[in-house]
């Protein structure tokens, strides 16, 4: 049901003259003032139940080229207000449904020395803001170079923030907690190595930034649907508490070639007192444009292993040779190289994978390294580095491919472009042709090192726009992507909801590369998983990864009850089951969780939260009376107190409890669990411990009552 | 018949520690000396016949993030000599056959330093010298960033030099003649405007360079071959009178990202003491590698007109409305635009140009404007600029095509890509297939404006490297090729002869846009068609402009003979009538030359030749006895002396004369010819007045005897 009301002036919003024009949100606790200042510059403001979230803060653009910004000099031609309320069905989710409720403001402005015509776009949930600005087809507006843009984001004090360094070329990094006024002081340190990274602010950071205020409300900037614009970072005035809008250049400085007509990424404030809403916020969603591709029936969810975390911690390699420290496609003869010995794509080792996913029911198998061109695959600024569909001597495309069909699994593609933009785009048809051929309905595709056209970041117009024509493409397809080291996702899954993955974050990997700090799950569903799911690669059994390769010396911060937590707290349509099968081989009986686990649900509930200390979620399986509940923790041991009052109230089932054992510790005994099961239903409650960087998990499965005989009551 | 032959050092080089090796040319008029000077810097030296042409000249490389240059350090570790003889058959040519007659040496350099591997590869011929670097696949240098090349031409004088300035983006200058000296006085006017340009030194120019010295020798500079590497410029340093190489930069500076096995294209040093020599020389072919497209079949020459000069002068638009400023494609309804009354490429007046063609034996017709987006489409760094595919409301695509057919004429398709090149590789498929599917089998694609992706140029090796993709995608389609604003030719059209054409250069668009130098078609030989044909689109009748548009007050600096001359002095198997049917009707008895004169050929001998001043030329037709000869002249009226012993012995012909008339003069009186009918055989001899800016041009018929009668004999 689509509804939209248009509703008198005087009720949503109140104009007066001086005072500007207010919107409230649907159950009124959130308020939104829009007005002028005495130049013309246009401000908003916003309250959450009479405190206020938002000073008056100002919104416009620095124009290239132009005399006149597009800044000040605006009067109001025309104001309207409306009000928007439906459900959705998406095709992957949290949600069997979405609501998408919102009252909003809509403000044409003028600016008469030019006679241009900007327009805001405000709309307020009961969660949050969402606002953007619009540019109609206009005689005196086609096209326009934005040198900055000005939104600020004037907060009230100085709050607790959750933040990574902003860049243009990674985020990849640890989130650091600190005051606003101390992210200076933390930002060396914050600046952690990347291959590919650029800085540009002392205090710059990046979105989502989760903020906490001393009143104990919940703020998070982030922004929704960023499509042909470069992405939004954030720079404070560590004086005023200012955050403006600081966007990715591209080569030359520039942010944004615009043509109306046309409208900017929509920028998000959310706003709650209670840090649950934060997570369970669909406003990102809500802001993107509703699902454009019709048959949907290809795009399926998936649960996968990989040729891959046997690279990650060293112990194969992508490339199949030594021989060489450079390569050059179509000259360099492989058959004539020697073989290193470790590479991790042979067809053999592929076939191992397999056959572990076929025996535990895993849908895909990811292969990373099969490809020809690994050998200098990164750093050296290679344009023509991979065409996408030449197998090394050792990977059997067509072998690979009738085994796997002949076990049930699909079989995931790679695609990783180190920053080669260009190469790519050659090559796409060729390669999303190789795999509908070879039966690959998904690809994990990636962005290494530093960008081809050169001088252009990760996060600028032009790679946003190379992202989106990549994601179009394989639509047109009708292949799921997984995009990583891409921008950060903003909400285009609703949109393309063949966008089944990105990285965009520090992931699993880095805790090979060194570790990862042990409360980094407890921040990224409040900040990277805002704007989409995650390809976060849990599942690390073996913690000490000089057990995997004797040469890498990482260890894996956090505990085995947190990995498979992870499965349920870090949602995402794709998850992958990332250590060797021969460390599940060791823990079956935990394993077991990672098998049963649903990755697509009716329905989320997030019990507990607090950034950077604990969230804990239960979810329904879709389709099915099954849940699952997942808790990670933060630093300090805490014991997690949760009520089963989300079951049904007729039913009994058997939970099952993946926990930290008692002297468990990310660092000291990650591998302490205990694993017990018990009857419960919906009266039931449960006091579980989670140790430092640990967690538990829960299986939650329907049982007849003489199912339940001899087990405990919870 | 291919032939290669391994000579002894004693004979073709000579090797004295201290005085170098030295390699002469097949006839032993030039001897080129290698030698390493004291510190290990290679340098190389040419003379002809005993007199120094290029002094002792340093060659090597600056490289980037690397401690350790290209420049010195080197031992010679191996050289080798030989000779190479043999005679290909170009798929279209001024020639049946081309002779490759050289003599090699091939010094193998390390650096002891790094242990790197160097070879120069020098090639004399008679008429000049080719040279080039390459890097042998090897350990110690893999990928390696040149910074800068230093490839240095040590003049021996103050030389006389036909030059255009220095630039990244357009060589569509007039040339400039001057000393050496003297080029840093007038640069400042050199550069006209340009809708792209990015000059870079006050004394830089453009390959090919031509040159006279005082002695009465002619010596160019150009290079051969350039695939993946950017653009060569010279830049002189005018005390001492040596060039050195000036590479076009990449956004960053950088010049030539480079991976071993690797060369760089070869540097070319035309030499003679007769000006003709450089006008027939083959060096440029011959430098590149044969032919790589199997099935040439597809491949010919064509004679054309089209719907271009009406809007080049201001007659008709490319646009079809004037109601947007800016238009966006897929948004933009031009259904619903007002036509502007102008649009040149309607299917009505595209099917006057059809009937014309038909009519005179045209074997093609050019239409631009025919696709959406020109009313924006250039000046505003815009990258969806065109889709290629989509016909504007009044250009029915089907309908003419079915027309063109009946009438036994194909359209050349149109692709501007508006120097948004992203966007071209994108829809580059789609728009070859069209192609395809509708007839068309050659295109003329344009680069207009600056260079998408942004701070890229139209010769760094970026670009070098998108109309090498382009052209052979386009092979891969069996497409020709017409490429403007392109980097100026190479001689790639040997390779791949599909590149049927360039533009590179100040072509007769610019007599409409204030007009050229009268005697610029007679520097243009002995410069920028040294690398391939251009479609330079001669055949302009009406020189007042005014006429075709009332508000274009330029003048074509050239008579009606010279425009006529031009089809065979300026070389090219795409030769366009550019100016309009109504032009032509008032003067179908010189349109018949252009109807008559033919576009291949089986030879070709220049029978005078000044720089700057004439050029006569006989060719004779491909698989015919007609003969063709042109001449055009420069600024000074001018009597041509010619022998028509090219003829056959004992063959009868008639030759008719389209000459200028006694008071013809490029600026006065333009339109002033006559046509003459003579019997002539091979004892005849020609005197003949050129006027300022004018020539003649003559087609040489056999004929029986009897059709002699009543002509006078020549």
């Amino acid at each position: 049901m689509k509804k939209i009301l248009f509703i008198g002036v005087l009720f949503l919003a109140i104009f007066e003259r001086g005072l500007g024009q207010t919107l409230s949100s649907p159950d009124g606790d959130l308020l939104m003032t829009f007005s002028l200042q005495d130049n013309g510059t246009p401000t908003y403001q916003l309250n959450f139940k009479d405190a206020e979230v938002i000073k008056s803060s100002q919104l416009g653009f620095d124009l290239k080229n132009d005399e006149v910004d597009l800044m000040d000099g605006f009067t109001i031609a025309d104001t309207q207000t409306s009000t928007f309320n439906n459900t959705w069905v998406p095709v992957w989710g949290e949600e069997k449904e979405i609501q998408n409720h919102y009252n909003e403001l809509e403000v044409n402005l003028i600016q008469e020395e030019t006679g241009r015509e900007m327009l805001l776009r405000f709309r307020l949930f009961d969660d949050g803001l969402g606002f953007r600005y619009e540019f109609p087809q206009q005689d005196n507006l086609g096209h326009f170079v934005i040198s900055d843009e000005k939104t600020q984001f004037a907060l009230t004090g100085d709050h607790t923030a959750f933040w990574v360094p902003g860049d243009y070329d990674t985020q990849e990094y640890d989130f650091t907690e600190s005051k606003l006024s101390e992210i200076r002081k933390h930002m060396e340190v914050a600046i952690t190595d990347n291959v590919s990274q650029t800085s540009f602010s002392p205090t710059g950071v990046q979105t989502s930034l989760m903020m906490k205020t001393e009143d104990g409300l919940y703020i998070n900037l982030h922004e929704a649907a960023l499509i042909n614009f470069p992405a939004m970072h954030l720079n404070l005035d560590d004086k005023s508490m200012v955050f403006e809008s600081w966007l990715t250049p591209n080569v030359n400085g520039d942010k944004a070639f615009m043509l109306a007509p046309a409208e900017t990424p929509w920028r998000t404030v959310m706003v709650s007192d209670d840090a649950r809403e934060i997570l369970a916020s669909k406003i990102t969603l809500n802001l993107n444009e509703p699902n454009k591709i019709e048959d949907t029936s290809w795009i399926k969810p998936m649960k996968y292993v990989g040729v891959w975390w046997e690279m990650i911690t060293g112990k194969s390699s992508w490339a199949y040779t030594d021989d060489y420290s450079a390569v050059k496609l179509g000259v360099t003869d492989y058959e004539e190289a020697e073989p290193n010995g470790k590479h991790g794509a042979t067809t053999s080792n592929v076939k191992k994978y397999i056959d572990f996913a076929a025996k535990h029911g895993f849908d895909g198998v990811l292969v990373e390294g099969w490809n020809i061109g690994w050998e200098d695959w990164f750093g050296h600024s290679k344009d023509y580095v991979f065409d996408f569909v030449t197998p090394y001597p050792d990977f059997d495309l067509e072998e690979v491919r009738d085994y796997a069909k002949s076990k049930g699994v699909e079989m995931i593609m790679h695609h990783e472009t180190s920053g080669s933009v260009r190469n790519y785009e050659r090559h796409m048809d060729e390669a999303y042709q190789l795999m509908k051929d070879n039966g690959y309905n998904a690809v994990k595709s990636g962005y290494v090192g530093d960008i081809l056209p050169r001088g252009e970041n990760h996060y600028s117009q032009w790679l946003v726009n190379h992202y989106q024509y990549a994601l179009e493409k394989a639509a047109d397809y009708q292949i799921m992507v997984n995009a990583h080291e891409a921008v950060r996702p903003t909400g285009i899954c609703r949109t393309y909801p063949n966008l089944i993955g990105n990285e965009s974050a520090r992931g699993t990997e880095y805790q090979a590369f060194g570790g990862s700090k042990a409360n980094h799950v407890t921040i990224l569903p409040f900040t990277r998983l805002l704007g989409g799911p995650m390809d976060y690669t849990p599942g690390i059994f073996e913690m000490d990864l000089s057990k995997v390769n004797p040469e890498n010396d990482s260890h894996v911060n956090s505990t085995l009850a947190n990995q498979l937590a992870l499965y349920v707290t870090m949602y995402s349509p794709l998850q992958m089951a990332a250590d060797l099968p021969e460390n599940y081989n060791r823990f079956m009986d935990a394993f077991q969780f990672i098998k049963d686990v649903a990755i697509d649900w009716d329905e989320s509930i997030y019990l507990e939260a607090e950034p950077g200390d604990y969230i804990t979620v239960a979810r329904k399986e879709k389709g099915s009376e099954n849940w699952f509940v997942g808790n990670v923790n933060g630093l300090e041991e805490r014991t997690s107190e949760v009520e089963f009052d989300f079951l049904d109230e007729g039913k009994t089932y058997i939970a099952t409890i993946y926990a930290d054992g008692k002297d468990a510790h990310y660092k000291t005994n990650p591998q302490s669990y205990t694993i017990q099961k018990f009857a419960v239903d919906y009266k039931s409650k449960l006091k579980q411990m989670s140790a430092p960087g640990g967690g538990y998990a829960i299986s939650i499965i329907p049982a007849e009552k003489s199912e339940l005989k001899g087990l405990k009551k919870l």
